[in-house]
């Protein structure tokens, strides 16, 4: 419709904000920019399986949606989300309605909570390493990320992913989550208990979340991301009402409400017990993927190389001898045609870079031996 | 699951971060949340009338979109927004498709272009009245909001609805345009056109969009939720690239992606021609609402009551006399069935009492002689 012919010069750096250049680029969606997952064996995402996505049922789903809803599903929608998947979700964790607030996909729970939380100079602490996301969202605020201690000065909020870390796996116990939260109540601050991951637990013993031991500074961030699909960008927090109301103001000016179509289209999944179904299923396929990567370790890793054993979520993590740079071995990896990602990015000072992320979700399971193979011979020729 | 007792009190206040005493509630969504709107006439929201919607053609085209694209319709997709979109967007447009970057709702085009640009004390520039989307996210990152002019310190940004503003129904005229891109050469300064309504004109000629004027310094931002649907919440940037590049790394942090489903969607109905075609029958149900409102005013308003025309959008605007007060009419008003915004919610120093947005585009038609003829009540028993 329009030719634009050229753009005059303009110097953009003296208008953008102070925080810019705080901006963190995830070295993961850069990989994703750059290179066609497809053509490789990615490692490096943190993507569901597309096996266990409802595709099949999805086209039925619209349309029970469109019948019970109609043109309430094609229309704005409450800030806080719709009031069908506010009581589905307080049911599930037996919280009051009240308590529960939409976001547009958990990433913008931290966001939200972030924005309402940090100034510049603030602090955070965070267990290393931390999720890259939540990296991302504090440092563009201009937070410093500290580790988990009693001492020095007081954070806004704890940041942890306690249950299958992203990025290790691991869990925390219930002695670590009872120190957490007297950690916690010695700072007086928030706890940000991020689970996207809680739901997807292939062996060993569920372990009482934060939020139950201290609901009144906790604010725990859920998402459909990983038992429903990530394509609908649903996720959700649970929090005292005061920080709520804050975070539910906020949003007006952020989007002003979740997609409400996706909304409806969870609540009916959840509501009709389909989700609970399709979890054994994804259960299953990813409790054999992570059987699999592990024995495949096993079996192709040099010696040196140890990992962790994860209870659920997606990923493992791999400590390499102390001589090899994971970052600096990228470019031959991806260049070999797998990919992984550089454990340093995950540490906000940029140490342990003989760690690696790998994620056990993604990959075909009929590739997942050439891929780690590829890898540990990579690896062996690097020692 | 969880059983909570009882919350221990604990001072939130002093975790807030000090943006959060200016965060405002838009008095639109705070009607929402208390009143059942379809118990009563509102003329107050900008929600598009559902009998645009594509109803019917939803499940056909969740069909066509699951059948292209299969699982990548429910996975990750990129930060800038599929490619698919990106693409029909860049070419409606005749820009390259570099410049283009897909946003969850046109809120958060808002929302990023504010967080990228502004800082605490930074002003932006707008025509009173403003959106009250804007007012909130500018004010949430405590910036002022002034007058445009040639005068005085530079503002970061010049932001307008040229095309039907919200909240007036006012188009700009070219020399207008002309006029604003002027004033943003001299404070070299960005100028972020909101454009939601572009598509929606009834009556006279299209003007150039500001964009066209001065690519190098426009931010365009377009939505789907006025010619398709709001509960699919996508909308774009158009901009130049130095700008864009840290919008998209800010976007990662925000959310990782729009909704997946919900874009290719949006592109599938864009591609194939049905959103030109639906688009003409909004226009004509739009058409009759408008001429039928301005009729209606003409009828019943008591002398002394104003209005603007507008060739197109949603809003009217309404001036009454000076000693009437909107905001204390408005309990009077709800009481006896009908809704509207007080315009000195538009206002960023609470100024125009006597003034009020209408909205033609929800009420159902057969609804609005009923609506228009109480309203001209109230105003005339308050006079």
């Amino acid at each position: 419709m329009y030719i634009f012919v050229f753009l005059q010069p303009m110097d953009y750096q003296k208008l953008f904000s102070a925080d810019v250049p705080s901006f963190m680029r995830s070295p993961v969606r850069e990989i994703f920019r750059k290179v066609d997952l497809s053509a490789i064996c990615s490692f490096a995402g943190g993507y569901p399986s597309a096996d266990t996505f409802p595709l099949s049922s999805i086209p039925a789903l619209a349309r029970t949606v469109l019948d019970k809803y109609g043109s309430k599903a094609l229309q704005y929608g409450a800030t806080q989300g719709v009031p069908e998947l506010r009581k589905l979700i307080a049911s599930r964790y037996g919280v009051p309605v009240e308590r529960v607030q939409i976001t547009t996909s958990s990433q913008q729970g931290i966001d939200v909570c972030s924005r309402v939380l940090l100034n510049p100079g603030d602090s955070v602490m965070a267990h290393s390493p931390v999720y890259l996301g939540a990296l991302q969202s504090f440092r563009s605020y201009r937070a410093s990320v500290r580790e988990i201690s009693p001492d020095g000065p007081a954070p806004k909020f704890i940041y942890v992913i306690p249950d299958f870390n992203n990025p290790t796996g691991e869990t925390m116990s219930l002695e670590q989550r009872e120190e957490l939260v007297a950690i916690a109540r010695l700072h007086d601050c928030l706890i940000v208990e991020d689970s996207p991951y809680r739901e997807l637990r292939y062996s060993g013993e569920s372990v009482t979340p934060i939020m139950e031991l201290a609901p009144e500074r906790t604010l725990h961030l859920g998402s459909f991301s990983k038992v429903f699909a990530p394509g609908f960008r649903i996720g959700w927090i649970i929090g005292p009402e005061p920080v709520l109301e804050q975070i539910y103001i906020c949003k007006q000016s952020l989007d002003l409400c979740p997609p409400v179509m996706d909304q409806y289209m969870a609540a009916e999944f959840l509501g009709s017990g389909e989700l609970d179904r399709n979890l054994e299923h994804t259960l299953s396929e990813y409790r054999s993927r992570r059987d699999l990567m592990l024995s495949l370790l096993e079996k192709y890793m040099p010696s040196g190389v140890s990992w962790t054993h994860p209870e659920g979520g997606l990923f493992l993590w791999l400590t390499l001898p102390e001589n090899i740079d994971t970052v600096a071995l990228y470019d031959k990896a991806l260049s070999r045609g797998v990919a992984y990602v550089a454990g340093s990015f995950f540490y906000p000072d940029g140490s342990h870079r003989n760690t690696m992320r790998m994620n056990f979700s993604y990959v075909p399971i009929e590739k997942m031996e050439g891929g780690i193979s590829l890898l540990a011979d990579i690896i062996a020729n690097d020692l």
